[in-house]
């Protein structure tokens, strides 16, 4: 079984003398991020007898492969652990025959026939490529944080939510998703406190309205968190006034952060169309602004930020850079 | 377990006497369709602690509960039987809360509020309504076709044709899925004729000159499939040409079948905004024309036919309703 835990410092296609290796052949389709969208994505090449190399990068198995309990992949009617599900996809990608690299892209060049991506130690050469590199959740940076996250620190109430059921929550945050979210949770939890470093909520109107005008939800304005408390489970958080500069503690049972996400598209920036926030811009076929490279995952999407809409997403990706190949037979 | 066969005839909530009985609740969700999209919508509103109905319609678990091996379902690194599939996605639905009503709808009116869907039986009354009655391959209606339906007979080469290494198979069809999966086939197979009735293809430009071009493709025009044959395993067609009246065996493995799809959308096309093709249209956030009413799966899209795609979007369609249902709190 694979240790899914970050893999940053392991690279495991490391030259002998750090010598940059250019490899022969040309891959049909290169995907660049190790995670559910880019598995399934894998999966789907492979049994097209597709020549497929996949990049994890540095969070083997996703977001998800750090999560305790998945209950809403479907076909899991007991739930999953997240890093098994994770090595499962991984696994069939696998199978069929996808030769899977841990090691990050460090650099792409899509300008050129065929597409190359670098890591550290190599440079590979693809017909096609997926971007599939994720999006990730802004931590807090606070003490506790780490050491409780996936189990009471979370950034997903529509993945753990049915967890607080009578539990009281916090949430972090005062933009549409920590509302959003908030609101959520009121369904589940006999109380859900709103942290937000502001007096006044960035969340559209409407979620606002929802907010106030709902009895378990309670507000901490002009407030940080600097510390979640705890020794086995979640006990609560330290805040601290930013006006004012006292500290008190607010109990609570788990706590979900919502200051932000960063998509995971620092290498494309200069090669394929992102918008506004960074994320990947696709049409619905998966198509980037680049022919021949398409993105699936929550690279291209903030909004649902699931497992099976990311591996949905993948799926549709390799079909379509399948359809490319057809249709390109004379890309190099 | 349950027996995921055609229930047509099977309406687990016919009233005693024939009379309409009309629910007094109000559902938050009613869901049309009991299979991968439907399912999947269903695990999401249950979690999110909806009051959530589904329909399951004629064919409970959908198209994927008629395969004997789904292998590019990412979770499944050995496969995993169809039904088998089908039914723990319907244990998960219902573990959450989902009520599973195993019948169909008869009819649906969109323009109410709330919105209606009735059964042979009983009327109900939603607040959502998601579509996933799926598409259905057509099929040929010759003998031997329903004996080999799922072993040796299939509607979807990307499922299958793994399967046929270095074997024979037949494609019927002459437009763009015919062909494309044709292309597919070659290459696992060692020889793929398309059986077409007319004596050229309608398939785009494209699709004809790699299929002209490839070795590995035959064609019989003008040609219809009387007859699969064989005993324990296809091995082979009898085929009639239309022009001559002549019959001939053309030996084969296997037998794929692309004459047509038939969205399952009747109920719907004076309520919802169809495609030409009879599909219903969605934007990507599978809201269809008309608000709270949301689709998922085959029913809106002819492009992919992937349970993992289908249960993407039903993932969608769920958190999308969801959100209606928050934005819109004063709804009957």
């Amino acid at each position: 079984m694979l240790d899914f835990k970050l893999v940053q410092d392991q690279q495991q296609d490391l030259p002998r003398e750090g010598v940059v290796q250019e490899e022969d052949q040309v891959y049909d389709m290169i995907i660049i991020g190790g995670a559910p969208a880019g598995f399934t994505a894998a999966i789907y090449a492979g049994r097209a007898a597709l020549k497929t190399l996949v990049l994890t990068g540095p969070l083997l198995g996703g977001q998800v492969a750090t999560t305790q309990m998945v209950e809403n992949f479907p076909g899991f009617p007991e739930g999953i652990n997240g890093a098994e599900l994770a090595q499962r996809m991984h696994s069939q990608a696998e199978r069929f025959g996808a030769h899977i690299v841990t090691a990050s892209a460090t650099g792409v060049d899509f300008s050129t026939s065929p597409l190359t991506v670098q890591s550290h130690s190599a440079t590979y050469r693809g017909r096609t490529v997926i971007i599939a590199t994720g999006a990730f959740p802004r931590r807090l940076g606070v003490p506790g944080e780490a050491k409780f996250f996936g189990r009471g620190v979370s950034t997903c109430a529509t993945c753990d939510g049915f967890f607080y059921k009578d539990k009281r929550a916090v949430v972090v945050g005062g933009g549409d998703s920590a509302i959003d979210e908030g609101l959520f949770l009121t369904r589940f939890a006999r109380e859900v406190v709103v942290v937000h470093r502001r007096d006044q909520l960035r969340a559209t109107k409407v979620y606002q309205e929802r907010a106030f005008a709902n009895p378990k939800m309670r507000f901490a304005w002009d407030s940080v968190v600097e510390e979640i408390l705890g020794e086995q489970t979640v006990t609560g958080v330290r805040v601290r006034n930013v006006k004012s500069g006292e500290t008190s503690v607010i109990e609570a049972d788990g706590v979900f952060v919502y200051v932000g996400m960063i998509p995971g598209t620092k290498l494309f920036d200069s090669q394929v169309e992102l918008d506004e926030q960074g994320y990947v811009v696709t049409d619905r076929r998966q198509h980037t602004s680049v022919p021949g490279v398409f993105a699936a995952g929550d690279v291209q999407s903030p909004d649902f930020r699931q497992v099976v809409v990311a591996a949905g997403t993948g799926a549709i990706a390799a079909k379509e850079a399948e359809k490319f190949l057809v249709e390109h037979p004379d890309m190099a």
